[in-house]
């Protein structure tokens, strides 16, 4: 399980408020916290208004690439945004496009980058409407989507497919309808890797944390690649380790049984 | 998700010198705590030694015939102790026979005992020989355990299968094997009833109670109707609650939201 740490996003509002006051060492902070509690990514997200996001991106960038050295997730609907924050990389072809659509302008900005650059890339299952509701056409997306990116000449082994996740709250089904889309790509497109940001599935409930550390272990038991999460949440963290042992994905469970001795399990 | 609670069992030293000691006031406890913490039916099992067991069992079912109006599971691998407990109950007809097999002598002796009170009966997956490896093998005994139980005149609407869990601390695959048994299942015998004994998956690891709150939800997942499990584990019935939220069984999550409201939820 890849896990790319999600904090840096303006949805929360303490986030919005370094990029406005231009706080490096919040954003410092954050990069080091989730590197430590475990994120392989960091997730850079700078808001959507596109007066100034592409030059919060940009310093966003420049911290988070001095504070460590994991790979960076540049995170914006827009696609100027997305570039502003590749040309501030040190190491392009490290950091991850995030994300594409079918929508004809996201493809003709970010598909040509993300092959300059051969780095990876996210792509949500959605067309330029609104999100599909079954997972069977998600997956028809996604198959169209495999067929643009090939055709661009972008190595398929650095694609991510995110399955989208509606909030259980707005749709009963909404998370049995991301599980049938990841066993339909696992059927479909058995090569192609996968991603879902997990804590969409809560919004509007209380007691967040406890659905997602419920619906990443199902998440995994359909072969989910890799997640956006934040990894400060430990009792999350600790449940990615339960399902490894579960799953037959941790041998004999000693990385199940070492989380025990340094007391990361609570069980 | 039926619940049947599983604390008195003789694998716990407790329970063991409760029977010596003929604590009823133990039993009596116990039996009343799971009834208020959620479980549907109170299993009681009362060890394995022929020598003292029927007589146990007959003491424990009456002390929990006085404590609850719930339906007792009668839990025994010996024919005599389980006939031993029915004559006890009161109230035959909801008791469970817990549990046949394949094997000759306990169809023989169980099949007739739950015809004549129509009550539920369980059915490990198993034959007379060692518990198979894959989930298909359990499959094919469940048809097995089917044809036999309904020619014996018992409705099939009664007949609880029980998948079988052993240790991922043993067999890594172990989780995965029971949760293609639940699988073959449904699709071979739709109209069946599920069952399994959580704790089995964990037996000889560390942080036990974690791996059920991971496991569980993925059980639930994949439809199973009723399980084994200790009800005062309040993290596990909470995650039996964020289950039944992402999976669709919680209708506008009202069940959720009011657990968490009333505190029983770490979210």
């Amino acid at each position: 399980m890849l896990i790319v740490g999600e904090r840096i996003n303006t949805f929360k509002k303490s986030v919005m408020k370094a990029y406005e006051d231009k706080d490096a060492a919040f954003i410092r902070r954050e990069v080091l916290a989730q590197a430590e509690a475990g994120a392989e990514v960091i997730d850079l997200n700078a808001g959507s208004s596109l007066a100034v996001e592409p030059e919060n991106m940009r310093w966003a960038v420049e911290i988070a690439q001095d504070t460590v050295e994991l790979p960076l997730s540049i995170d914006s609907p827009n696609p100027a945004t997305i570039k502003a924050g590749f040309a501030a990389c040190r190491n392009p072809q490290a950091a991850w496009v995030n994300s594409v659509t079918l929508e004809r302008e996201r493809l003709e900005e970010l598909l040509p980058l993300a092959r300059e650059h051969g780095c990876p890339l996210v792509a949500l299952c959605r067309d330029e409407g609104a999100i599909n509701r079954s997972g069977a056409e998600r997956v028809e997306v996604a198959k169209r989507i495999v067929d643009v990116v090939d055709r661009a000449g972008i190595s398929l082994d650095k694609l991510y497919l995110d399955t989208l996740i509606e909030p259980v709250s707005v749709h009963p089904e909404a998370a049995l309808v991301s599980l049938d889309t990841l066993r339909g790509l696992r059927q479909a497109l058995p090569d192609i890797k996968t991603i879902i940001s997990l804590s969409g599935v809560s919004f509007g409930l209380p007691g967040r944390r406890l659905l997602h550390r419920i619906y990443l272990p199902i998440l995994m038991y359909e072969k989910l690649d890799a997640v956006f999460l934040d990894p400060l949440d430990a009792a999350l963290m600790a449940a990615i380790k339960g399902a490894e042992a579960v799953l037959a994905c941790d041998e004999f469970c000693m990385q199940y049984i070492t989380a025990h001795r340094e007391g990361s399990i609570d069980g």
